[in-house]
């Protein structure tokens, strides 16, 4: 299906194309104007510990919902939901190694499992652009680049590690606007954590992204960061537990709740 | 010692006074412009649940800080603190039940206890009184009046139960304003969840609180209602867990955090 006419689709509609597993590409642009979401799934034995990490960390890990333990639904987010098919690509994680990538994780559910939605940067991209921000990546069809960082977080119990950031091109007189923008969306990461000067931060080369595409930075543009709910998975890898699921970078749940709606709650 | 006097002591003068048992009174109207927080302690094995339930009811539990477990330190809102001291006044309740109040809650620690600090509408007051808002039960010297409420929450495991709300009269060409600062501040509660009617959330009569004091309510006066930090208590005593020590109304721990530095967290 061609992506113009993939973004006329509703929220309920790309889930159960994605849930068929007629579509498994990556989700930013899609349903504007929704909210999309990270994921983490791990056994309930590990859940205290990372429900405080996230109450530790609000910025890259905002909580958008945690589901009942062994449960495949939501609540609140979204109701025809599968949480175990309609994420377009997930990962598995075992002793903090990536095992694998499917885009089902039927097989490997257990009742024992618990999942947390997670606020995710590509819902507030469309009140960017509404606001006259061009998103590169959006643009130039790929991925956002995500970049590893120095920045330690807050660690809890088990949990602990580095923020990842997701990278925006922003013409310098647009910035003033990105950060108004984004600050009023806490619960999808908000403001920016570092404008501009990449090394600041721990990123040596922005041209090699650690997680989805590089994009064109044009002359007169500002590197924009802000914290990335793919920060999960690199503590996961740093903490090592068992078993771990995650999203693939880029490859979102959508949700039938507005992102304007998340401002007002 | 007078109430003038004390009002000009520091976070960190104010809790060591308390600490001592020298002032053993509730707090509203203290240290002003620094957040005041309630509290939850309960042991390990009912954490999980708890901090579910509030990251599922955000506005009457916004956590700001969980302590490591069987610690009575913090180290996001203060440093010098003894969590088993520094509360003027706490209650301790067996199976739901409120069993003692006391002044210091040191001979019954135990190694697997959790302490849950919760964002408090004490904090958002000093901001009410500098938007010119005269705060009540400030100017008549009492706790403020809090009520249940018929609002369900949103359960979590074994935590279930109905909202509690603190009222402050407003002139009724003060109510936008009120909202304006409150809802800025939503980790001290945030803006009003009732503007006038009380019986629309269950409440008979404003004369009898269940928690604190009742204030005077002039003509052209609205009650406004907020989404309250002993909401907990009234939880706890739905759930019945086996031993639970909470703060006692109004009676609050002073934080070293400017209430101003929460808006921009």
């Amino acid at each position: 299906m061609l992506k113009t006419a993939l973004s006329s689709l509703s929220p309920v509609e790309l889930r159960q194309l994605i849930r068929r597993g007629e579509y498994t590409d990556q989700t930013s642009g899609l349903a504007p104007g929704y909210t999309q979401a990270n994921l983490v799934i791990l056994p309930k034995k590990l859940a205290y510990d990372f429900l405080l990490f996230t109450q530790r960390n609000p910025k890259p890990c905002p909580i958008l919902e945690v589901s009942d333990v062994g449960s495949r639904k939501l609540h609140r987010f979204a109701t025809d939901i599968d949480l175990a098919n309609d994420f377009p690509k997930y990962r598995i994680y075992r002793h903090g190694v990536l095992d694998q990538e499917v885009t089902s994780v039927e097989p490997y559910w257990r009742d024992d499992l618990v999942s947390f939605i997670i606020g995710c940067s590509f819902s507030f991209e469309s009140e960017l652009i509404t606001a006259g921000i061009e998103i590169r990546q959006i643009t130039e069809g790929v991925n956002v680049p995500m970049y590893n960082t120095n920045i330690a977080l807050d660690p809890a119990g088990r949990f602990h590690g580095n923020m990842v950031v997701s990278m925006r091109p922003i013409p310098e007189e647009q910035v003033v606007t990105a950060v108004k923008v984004t600050a009023a969306m806490p619960r999808v990461h908000g403001a920016p954590i570092q404008i501009g000067d990449p090394a600041k931060i721990g990123i040596s080369d922005l041209a090699h992204s650690d997680y989805g595409d590089a994009v064109t930075i044009k002359p007169g543009e500002v590197p924009v960061f802000w914290p990335c709910g793919v920060t999960p998975q690199n503590v996961i890898m740093q903490t090592k537990p068992d078993f771990v699921i995650t999203h693939s970078p880029g490859h979102m749940l959508v949700t039938d709740v507005k992102n304007v709606s998340l401002k007002y709650q």
